[in-house]
């Protein structure tokens, strides 16, 4: 939740789940004084609470949220989300995710890879699970995109990763599904925007290379960022050198990035993220 | 303050401060829950607060503490913290602390430098601080102390920092001063404890190196730890490249403890520090 | 290679290489001043080298290794090495070494996985991997290593990456693999030797954990460091915390240690590594 | 040293050394396979050298340099080098950069302070080391900085180090001093160019702010990258931490790159840096 910061909301709040029989486990809160905004993400046991799961959002909208101007997202952690792969030609984001995902690692559902090439079919054979090729183009987006839909519609999908998807997605696309849609970009943005960063990152001569996981925006490589990293690099190290050390940084700051997601652990505000530790 | 974590303790708190008309500034907490405990650290301001301030502590106690078992400590910004610097001969964290004073970095007064060598008089002259030559050994460690002592009671000292002093301290010493000495240790604690540091890290071949700031206790650089950082080093590093790679850890990690010493940020417990961001 | 340094040694060499035909493909050398000893690793084409392959040691013998007391080791790229991987019952070290095998970034070959436990059966099939499961404890032991040592033979194994593999070997065992047994640790060693270093970090209430690689020797933890790094944490983090952080840097670290060692960049002395770049 | 890479030019240089009586101290190669370029630094001892070292420069041209193509800089470590410091308002990298050169860290001299303002001559003073105040504007530019060259000139100043110096200097006076203006600009560059970058970042939301040091070109910020490194923030993180934060990165990353510079083992090719170990 957030809402402009005023005396007491913290205990108004906190209040409101005790008295009604609702044991937190998990409590973190954070003023901006810059712009008075008040942050807050709570999570409590709904074993002995009063309210049914089903009137929460009624009864907090009537005694709350509108006097207190909260702005909140309700959800429950017994359904698992639903997460969608998109991937290209690249392998090392993918198997990076679906090795934390049968191990047990993350309480998610991945039903279904989509890519717009068949090369990592194998892939998703390994692990059973559903691979869609749909060769979208250019030339052929709008009509795609719909086969897309079709797909993330009949699997049910909450949000979608894209795991080095070489692909710019439509706005139509990117607004059906504002702040779930998790790109990772091989570049401490914002350097290094668009195609091609480490060929941009070597004839710059940095002497760091990165990578920034951010929810996709229409607008290219702009959107709140949630996690970004680094790695050292030296001249001696060649084009293809960055692309290797890329991808071990590539794969785990999408993988922090999305674990962030799935536990509801993201709260986005002005094109910014506030990530909850 | 920390105190059994139990339900509503939060709002508790926080409706003191708000019916009482004060305005909080700062609010950090965190619930250890395999202990069972809860810490937070709240800042408010006394314009308008209707306790007056040599009375909150009466009041907290009798309203609160005792009931919620709760430990804490009450301070006032308004009045710096007094800090002495204990040095030897080594000057890189000596002049960085110096360096941050004078620019008004830290609230903190530092009216005396103590060292058991002559040789960075040059230092506290340059910044116009009194430098008091205490040749402790391990024979005269019992009279020298009481020296000591006087310095740091007339100066009214509230917390010192060793900046790479190179004395253990008595047992009295120490106890004299709980969670308010401050050393910096050349390695990644618990690694590598005790003297030449450095050379056990070349001797072991390891590829990065460490340092650590901690409270003293009475078991050598075994007290709770505050902050620590490493960087990388190869096998072309000699002890002296070591040596130097170091000095840059040692100075930044001393200092961003001895910060957040100032800002009343860190709370000990169990021999461990919880830390406020 | 590496010997006592001595005026005029690494024209000697390349001059050896240059002068038959062979063009140098990668240099890189390191003095230990200290010690006075030469590091050097060279790699040329033998396309036009004059020296047909089979007879290069021994020419190379006559005419420089014993005048200036070389210790060296000569390999080819045309035939990789081939890796055997011992796992317990954690997949993570184990699915990051197989997505990079699979994805063609390694020059080696994997022929044989085998474990104590049969858990990680199904990770070796989606790889079809044969995966032998050796029920080892302490007390069957020689038995036991004994069968390891026939499957080893068999598959023509050069040397072994314990990804998370929770057995001590035997002296026997790690004799027989002199600086061809790659461990990782999950602390940055020194530190927490040993059962349960996160734990014992925990306890212990450091900022930082870490994870090593290392050769396995004879004494516990202790052998020869190829690869460390670290991540931070803060008293929010639980063991289970710690444990998750660290298998990320587990599995990187380890990764790192094992491509070094294909690319046969590493050179072990005085129980220290030389890690060529 | 770089030339065009060509075989056993390694052997020639150091044969060139070791026949003639020198003592090799140091030596690092690196070959761009890509572009085909050899670079190298080598230091050796004179003591025995036959050749004297006014007449070093003539042979060489003589022997090799024409021949192999070789473009190189020759120096004598027997003469420090005498660095201007360039200062504006902020004192925290002047502080670490005197601090490390009264404490003996680095083989310079620094005769000069210069700046556009005066509140910094009490450091200047502290450290006994002529201020002068050039208070250069756009206006202005031309006239002021021939009294900066008069004062460059007067000092015999090899090299500038701009230490947080808050003025674009002209084309011209860039040009009198090609790689040999070393600048620290508050963001990992190419990010956030030009002025107020920590604002930037801040607006832009990022989870690490840098801090990079470069030569200065005619185009701002754009010059060959010496070093870079990043700290990590959270959205907790005001503007005001931003620039706390960063004062101890850019003090760091500037003072790593001075003594690369004063270590001469930095090799600028193509807008790029090659920085020796």
């Amino acid at each position: 939740m957030h809402c402009p910061d005023q005396p007491g909301i913290i205990a108004v709040i906190t209040e409101f789940i005790n008295t009604n029989g609702g044991n937190i486990l998990y409590l973190d809160q954070y003023v901006d004084r810059e712009n008075g905004v008040f942050y807050m993400r709570v999570e409590w046991d709904l074993e002995n609470f009063v309210i049914p799961a089903d009137k929460i959002e009624e009864y907090f909208n009537t005694l709350y949220a509108s006097r207190y101007n909260v702005t909140y997202r309700l959800s429950f952690t017994d359904r698992p989300r639903r997460m969608a792969l998109f991937v290209s030609k690249m392998s090392h984001c993918l198997y990076d995710i679906l090795a934390r995902y049968v191990a047990g690692e993350w309480d998610v559902e991945i039903p279904v890879i989509i890519s717009n090439h068949p090369d990592l079919k194998s892939v998703a054979d390994q692990f059973n699970i559903p691979y869609e090729v749909i060769p979208v183009t250019r030339q052929n987006k709008e009509e795609m995109e719909a086969l897309e839909f079709e797909i993330l519609d009949r699997y049910q999908i909450d949000f979608i990763v894209l795991a080095r998807y070489m692909q710019v997605l439509s706005e139509n696309f990117i607004n059906r599904y504002p702040n779930r849609i998790i790109n990772i970009h091989h570049s401490f943005l914002p350097a290094f925007v668009g195609a091609k960063p480490y060929h941009a990152a070597h004839d710059r001569g940095v002497k760091l290379i990165g990578a920034t996981s951010h929810y996709v925006t229409t607008e290219l490589d702009a959107g709140p960022i949630i996690e970004q990293d680094i790695v050292r690099i030296t001249h001696k190290d060649t084009i293809n050198d960055l692309v290797k050390k890329g991808r071990d940084l590539e794969k785990i700051v999408l993988s922090r990035a999305v674990e962030k997601h799935i536990q509801r652990k993201i709260l986005t505000y002005n094109n910014k993220t506030v990530v909850f530790s």
